[in-house]
């Protein structure tokens, strides 16, 4: 077990909004972004958390991230919208983009917004669930970093592209899909590789295209862009059926990116010939689907936990005890962690307080 | 290699139209059944094709499958609808359905509609590609008879649930992502039992819910219905993401049977307190978004282009020669199969051939 940190959820979400503001970024703008980071904490998608604020302030200084980005709907009809984002904080613009599909879906059964000239946005999942409280289903995905080698190939060319998929329930907890589309992200290579284990065949392949073990090897290839990567959902070739997970990933490249008309595959987080990074230009899709359009909600709702129970009443495997839904775990552990607070790596905890030094922002966690 | 019959896909389908309509299906209805059986065999789903023909045959004889359906639009909005298929064929109200929503999409940017009370529609991306000529993105999704085991369960719960997409591109062939939410269909493991081989771990379990190599034992247990089943995409458990593909089955029961009331989950193919089988009641999502509503579809066609040359001519994993993009082997199939032939199982031709003489239509194949 790594060192741990327990923090407040409230106070860690107070300090990334004065580290926004701090960095120029309008408080509204600044709230929704530690919002989205600090739901990841919470829901225990650390990879997904606070862990990434230096990479947000390292951003806004080096202007690849602009804190007043020139943010505009590019293209408009009652049911759809495009959204460029001017190279501003990926999670102000989700956010506006999904409450417009929102909107949309309640005046016209279904709402879908594209965004492109993004930046990183967060947790899937979070846009999704927004959709929940208006008794809606919601839908959220993004390209992102260049890390999943397609099927066959050598390199990585796509990236771990996430699915999220909210949809709202009667007593039962909401049904919230939220899932990259590789097999592991690239945070779980990293944790068996501080733990020196050998990670299992089928999570990644070595710099030839070949599956490994080794998750040091793979994580060295990237920072030296040697090749190899990540694995789609279903591993190597097409024993396990990687092709679909290869397919779903190119799927959400082309929804979130080429439809907007953002980078796509290997183009995102492009350079300078000198090698200086220019915006990421990361493109996203957001979609609402109302319930009523097809059923009246309250039927919905006690069908969908008819459906649940039914599941996770349903005989247990040798040696399984449970049968979860998807986002029940993060539900519980969002309980548990407002209640008992947040579990920090010791080290992430370290780079909050260096973060608050550099920038002088108040730490009092 | 099984011993196989060469037949031509003209000749095929006239004869499926014959039988459906010896069994009094109406002629259009009879035509579009008979087009996505042998679409299928044309594109190399066999287990979909005319392999099927005396499921269907069966099932209009048993009264399960109508001839004359009440199909009945029960509501409607300018962007969605959701269709009563009257317990008739899965294929007529399918392409009603997904061209509906294509009118939908053409007027007002997307369109959605759902159906219930339905049967087997045969491939989902028969559909979802029927987009492709209106320059639009088609979806399909069903559910399906019960063969999945969810994660940490001992029984099938859901069925191999596919998803569809199909997008315009335009020197490049289309992508067309058309893939059951299962790491195999049930028919792999028949091929694997013909064969006497053991299948890989990870595609299936035993009656205890735990991961098997025998094929046999898994069919033979579908039958008995002794427990165990399909793996979800990424195999047993969490190790290699398991939860993924059974969330992914889990969304697609969720959109295409609980969002139009139809029977969801295990409780598909009723029966009578006799064990006479009733109606399936499965049920459909069809989808259809307009790419003009976000950016003019010429940009759009090159930059899918451009993804899918700089997928396909990235280097490749030692000892793999071809990178794919998803639909492409089905359409060098197809094209190979319409000049030279559909290989049919000899089992299956004997059988179509048994159809004729049962129902005295002239097999002229």
């Amino acid at each position: 077990m790594e060192d741990k940190v327990i923090v407040q959820a409230k106070a860690l979400n107070a300090f990334c909004v004065n580290v926004f503001e701090k960095l120029d970024v309008p408080t509204a703008h600044a709230k929704v972004t530690a919002d989205v980071l600090v739901e990841a904490d919470l829901r225990g998608i650390d990879s997904h958390g606070v862990a990434r604020l230096r990479r947000y302030v390292k951003g806004l200084q080096d202007g690849v991230m602009l804190a007043h980005p020139k943010e505009k709907t590019v293209k408009e009809t009652a049911t759809t919208a495009l959204i460029d984002a001017g190279a501003g904080l990926g999670q102000p613009v989700s956010d506006r983009a999904m409450k417009l599909s929102i909107e949309k879906a309640k005046k016209y059964g279904t709402g879908f917004v594209t965004v492109r000239n993004s930046n990183h946005y967060g947790i899937a999942g979070y846009y999704a669930m927004m959709a929940l409280k208006h008794d809606m289903i919601g839908m959220s995905m993004t390209n992102a970093d260049v890390l999943v080698v397609p099927t066959f190939g050598r390199h990585a060319v796509l990236g771990t592209n996430p699915i999220a998929v909210a949809v709202p329930t009667g007593q039962e907890r909401p049904f919230v899909l939220d899932m990259a589309t590789s097999t592991v992200p690239r945070g779980k290579l990293e944790v068996y590789d501080r733990l020196e284990k050998e990670v299992p065949l089928g999570w990644a392949t070595d710099e030839k295209g070949v599956p490994t073990t080794d998750a040091h090897r793979v994580l060295d290839n990237f920072v030296a862009r040697r090749g190899g990567g990540l694995l789609p959902l279903g591993g190597a070739g097409e024993l396990f059926s990687g092709h679909k997970g290869y397919g779903l990933a190119l799927l959400v490249d082309i929804l979130s990116a080429v439809l907007p008309g953002a980078a796509y595959a290997d183009t995102v987080y492009p350079k300078t010939p000198q090698g200086k990074p220019l915006p990421a230009n990361l493109g996203h899709f957001f979609g609402t689907n109302s319930v009523e359009a097809f059923r009246p909600i309250d039927g919905f709702k006690s069908t969908m936990d008819e459906l649940i129970c039914r599941l996770k009443n349903s005989p247990k495997a040798e040696e399984a005890t449970r049968i979860y839904i998807h986002g029940e775990k993060e539900y519980e552990e969002t309980e548990r962690r407002t209640k008992d607070g947040i579990p920090l790596d010791a080290k992430v905890e370290a780079d909050l307080r260096a973060i608050s030094r550099e920038l002088n922002v108040k730490y009092d966690l």
